[in-house]
């Protein structure tokens, strides 16, 4: 590891971050609410960390792998950190604990939060947690098409080249027109939400607020009721079909928008992608019919909403879905577990993986009574390699090991079982609202520290694939 | 499939179960419980639907893979059902799904009960209850390291080759040979606990059950209180003991008996599993020192008898353990997952498939920042072929998905989220008791007959690898 090289880049990564904290400014300036300081010495600490790390280190070499791990995890926890200061100089989160912990939800996209009421905080300090949000899924996005797939990071090669285009053959030198390629999509649509939300009567700061917290899958809210505030059925169609979106690779929203529509019906993970969130809505229509809902209207409109935000790992709310039939609960918990299309912002264990899983036991049952006949899994029209399904093999291990670990750590704080499972699934997959004491309707400050402490690592862990943290622990990685 | 030969075949096992059938005639006469017409009409009904089949199908043309899966299931499930004749004629378990389910349970070894009294049942009864344990145990033997390697389910001739000799090249035409030693080993260490436990002063009857109980893994004791009901430190020992030595593979045992006590320690799988059990037990005795017990002798006694039940899959209780610590509790939940060691009588994922995934994700990791070196999963000093780590891949992915559907089954039959999961895991992994509803000081008599029915298929499917009853499902297998 050639430390001076990744500190001089994460300088560079902190410049861009004190660039990010001067956005608020305007709008602390315009609502008048006070935090107007507060981002302006953030904006400043990070500006003088920023040049202290870039001009301390040397830097320029080609980055090796090891570094390019280094680099990626160690930009995402210095964002919280440092994307924590407005939370704590503001006094909106007066403990560091809870700031970073806030602040490593919005980044990773997860959503969960300390808070108990959103409304009184300061409309800029709103807009940087809503803003955090938005980064962190554009990070994501780059992440996951361009550079982790460099990295070799747990299969994620394979979701690369079942979306060839942009993304696909001589990468590398090309991270930087990918990125901008990609970057402008997830501007556009959330540029389109923005506009049909204020078209639905919302004013134009929580349109943008949750038109950046849609399409990251992340689920801050500006309001204490979550989006079910507007109650609008329009409201929540419009965040329905953009959460959606949000849980598709982006490439193929490239595609699209060049006019080739037919790209989304032509990929295998998408239509499975589809698929899961049909069926499972209807079977949820099924058992909320009668049992809490009447109309068939509101049926669709709360579990269609439910369904595609707990599977795409955005977490907003427009029902209270633990007072749902034990039997859609129980659907929305396995969907926790799926998450988005690789590629996309959602977390979760990804389409993708569930799919190749599902094929590789079905090839397996075949084989056993065709012991000769070759089965070769494919995604799309392409033989997954045996490295790629081993890859997924040691993504499961770890992810159950993760939670195994998590989820004792937190039931060591005193949380009882189900919600200190929910609690690491809900963090370690992104998604937000957990269950029992850590669900749709409560939040997770009452947690103790030590507790945040680990949901904030399995924060990180679930947003980076797991390996590319994990690496990071092995001894060998810092020999040099 | 041919089933002419596989119903022949079925009818030859099904002359063995009317041979068994009268084992439990000399319990009866001895104790004049009454029971003995029932087991007389059990053998004469089962003879003669075994000679119906043995006569009607003509069979001797060697069997292929199909015809093996078939055997192997449809003989599970038959001696399920033609098991459950005492209990019905005797009036013991009325209820046809109720006798099924207990049949169920103690042929896989699983040791679940609807029963919530026990010691009211016949002798004679309960000695059959225990002895289906015993049988079922011998056949897991058998199946685990001689048959389903030889049909190639889910990874499991790897464990073959990792303990070599009497299991391993060669092995087709030695079935019979090597079964015979195998049981040789069984035999020998189910009488070494009967006079063990008489030692102790506990009565010939419960002894023989008990130890037929411990044998198997199983779990079915003859008196309400399970082994608790004798409070001795002596006969907690003794059968903690032989919990640990039944849920290792029987392989070793034989090589010990042969004078080669190394074979334990020479065994990855075994060192592993010692590993697991003594570091398990030591963390849940730090839980419970204080909390639980005072004394340190006392605390040993039961988180060690606990650890082993558990873990083993056994499933016997000295202490509720639903009043430890949550912890303690949540550590226990985790060793239900584990099991034992392949080719032992334990049920669960299996300590050898748990640690080849720590192997494999640990080597992905290493990969990751030394791409150009090759790691190999080693279990012992043997490479593991990419083939059988997909094997375990498709095992996993077939555990959760049976799991996922199961459980769900179970909350649709109105179990609560934790006692459904807990039931389908106690079952899948032939464990005994849940958790919940199903936990340690209750039964599964409540559960509803549907209920019932999808957990005695998670027993047969937990037992059989799942591979071998879920081939059974494929169109193809039909198929000429």
């Amino acid at each position: 590891m050639r430390a001076t090289d990744v500190l001089h880049i994460l300088g560079g990564l902190l410049l861009f971050l004190a660039g990010a904290l001067l956005l608020p400014l305007p709008v602390a300036l315009w609502f008048d609410d006070g935090a107007a300081g507060a981002f302006l010495q953030s904006a400043l600490i990070s500006l003088l960390a920023g040049l202290a790390l870039l001009k301390g280190f040397a830097g320029g070499r080609e980055l090796g792998l090891r570094e390019g791990f280094a680099v990626v995890s160690f930009g995402w926890l210095l964002y919280a950190l440092f994307g924590a200061l407005p939370y704590l100089l503001s006094d909106a989160i007066p403990a560091p604990v809870d700031a970073i912990f806030e602040t490593m939800s919005g980044f990773t996209t997860t959503g969960s939060t300390i808070l108990s009421r959103i409304e009184p905080l300061p409309h800029s300090v709103l807009f940087w947690r809503a803003l955090t949000h938005w980064l962190g899924g554009m990070g994501i996005i780059v992440l996951s098409l361009a550079i982790l797939p460099l990295l070799g990071v747990g299969g994620m090669q394979l979701f690369q080249a079942e979306v060839p285009g942009p993304t696909a053959d001589r990468l590398k030198p090309r991270i930087q027109d990918t990125a901008k390629l990609l970057w402008g999509v997830y501007v556009l649509l959330t540029a389109a939400e923005v506009v049909l939300l204020m078209a639905g009567g919302m004013n134009t700061f929580d349109a943008v607020c949750h038109a950046f917290a849609t399409l990251a899958t992340g689920g801050f809210s500006t309001r204490d009721a979550s989006v079910a505030a507007y109650d609008s059925a329009y409201i929540d169609a419009v965040i329905t079909l953009f959460m959606f979106l949000a849980g598709v690779n982006f490439s193929l929203h490239y595609y699209a928008l060049r006019g080739r529509i037919d790209s989304y019906f032509r990929n295998e993970e998408f239509r499975f992608y589809l698929l899961l969130t049909g069926g499972a809505t209807l079977l949820i229509m099924l058992f909320n019919q009668g049992a809490v809902y009447t109309s068939l209207a509101d049926n669709l409109r709360y579990s269609l909403f439910q369904v595609a935000s707990i599977m795409t790992t955005t977490g907003f709310g427009t029902a209270d879905f633990e007072g749902w039939p034990v039997l859609s609960q129980y659907l929305l918990v396995f969907l926790m577990f799926i998450g988005g299309c690789a590629g996309s912002t959602g977390g979760g264990i990804k389409v993708a993986r569930i799919l190749l899983l599902l094929k590789q036991s079905f090839g397996q049952l075949h084989h056993l009574i065709h012991p000769r006949r070759v089965y070769l899994v494919k995604l799309g029209n392409q033989p997954v390699p045996a490295e790629v399904l081993q890859g997924i093999l040691g993504f499961f291990a770890l992810f159950m090991g993760v939670f195994v670990v998590a989820s004792f750590l937190l039931a060591a704080c005193g949380l009882d079982l189900v919600s200190a499972g929910a609690a690491v699934i809900a963090t370690l997959g992104n998604i937000g609202p957990g269950l029992g004491s850590v669900g749709p309707v409560d939040n997770f400050g009452h947690v103790a520290p030590l507790g945040k402490m680990v949901l904030i690592l399995c924060m990180l862990l679930g947003r980076l694939e797991l390996f590319t943290v994990l690496v990071l622990l092995l001894p060998s990685f810092w020999r040099r």
